[in-house]
């Protein structure tokens, strides 16, 4: 049975999501590009309608007999005119925000705290970092860009769907964590002399102003990544990779077999 | 004295400097915004015209009284207009490209090779990467993306003034080389169990393709960096962090003080 095509007013319903205010309004957001649509069709969140080309929809046969929700048939011309992101002719999906409920970090794990991270990109590639280094949990300021983003999600390459982002206020947050909170600073602990020990949060700051004042206070380990050249400082993502791959690779205490 | 406005002629000019074609042409390219542009009067470029606004001129008036080149005044507004980067109403400056020499890299000493970076983002956070940790050259396909595209200039934050950028078919080049060429890929062996010796060659491959065949039948020693959760891959930029990280800092090889 060949799905029905894509109607006008749908098509405006799903360029409206490209707009935080409506997708607040909807509670729902777009996924775009095929990697992407199949991950989220993997994962855990509820997806409401997938919009494909005959050949997507052909490929992928055997994963979308699972799919419960709607299925709709796109020209490759008309999905590439519903995104705002780089080339997509293939598919795209409408899904489900979760709830932004609170969450728990044990005290043996560790968590990303974002301190008001305002690039997309940036946010979208600290996801995929958190999901290589099994980092499941992101805690976020109110300011932070918004997780449902389209280049959040396109520069996250699937990883939205393995990781939680928390929007919280911090500092109350913080001044109730019993775990140590350590703080990416540039006259910190070298991070390769630091013992992380086995979980805590790990606080990465705005990419012009570092991490706010209000926050500073509550850092119990200021830490530094050391430099040999002479750049001023890392971009946030980056410097959230290296200490992620620091603190899972420095032996004996952090250590997690890969 | 104040500096003279800038005429309509010379606005259309500076605009045309965004294309890559007209660059070539012109051999000269744009830096935009303030930082950028106190760097680049700072650094080895020869820098023709500096627009900026009255402020800035007063402001940098030490900076500028050993500035030769031509310096005009521009509204807030008018500079505004004039890039195509996030908000710049403070300065620009119209610098000459340097020439394509080759490069050559002593034994005990580490350069990055980049084979078909595309994004200007990438190649601009690989730059400050490479800055950070005093690798001062970078060998670049013929395909990378520009170092001088306004994006890449932009994400480097100053550190394309530092790092040299030499385009050239890849192969030939490695082919001649003597030092160990490390690459990375997903089934390598482990970044920190590796024994990087003093210098060599650290090959990223392109964002969606990895490294190409005709470059991978030349790399020596195949690198991983551990994965310990579900992502697929690192971005490019970030893998070249992680990697710049463990080479600098693994004792006792490879390791120079900050």
């Amino acid at each position: 049975m060949t799905p029905p095509p894509l109607s006008k007013a749908r098509a405006k319903l799903i360029r409206s999501l490209q707009a935080a205010k409506h997708r607040q309004a909807q509670q729902q957001f777009v996924v775009e590009g095929a990697k992407s649509v199949l991950e989220l069709l993997a994962s855990d969140f509820h997806t409401d309608l997938l919009v494909a080309t005959a050949d997507f929809l052909g490929q992928n046969h055997e994963t979308l007999v699972r799919f419960t929700g709607e299925t709709l048939e796109a020209s490759a011309e008309l999905l590439a005119s519903l995104g705002n992101l780089e080339t997509n002719d293939t598919a795209l999906a409408i899904a489900r925000m979760k709830p932004n409920d609170p969450v728990t970090i044990p005290p043996d794990e560790w968590a990303l705290v974002l301190d008001d991270i305002r690039d997309p990109g940036n946010l979208g590639t600290i996801l995929r970092i958190a999901d290589w280094y099994d980092i499941t949990t992101i805690i976020a300021s109110p300011d932070t860009v918004d997780r449902y983003n389209p280049k959040v999600l396109q520069a996250s390459m699937g990883s939205f769907t393995r990781v939680t982002v928390y929007y919280t206020d911090l500092p109350p947050l913080l001044s109730a964590c019993t775990t140590p909170v350590f703080g990416a600073f540039l006259d910190g602990e070298n991070i390769h002399q630091v013992n992380f020990g086995p979980g805590g949060l790990i606080v990465i700051g705005n990419e012009a102003h570092g991490i706010s004042a209000p926050v500073q206070s509550h850092i119990t380990r200021r830490i530094t990544i050391p430099r040999f050249g002479r750049a001023e400082s890392l971009n946030a993502a980056v410097a959230t990779a290296v200490i992620c791959d620091t603190l899972r690779n420095r032996p004996p205490a952090g250590r997690k077999s890969p």
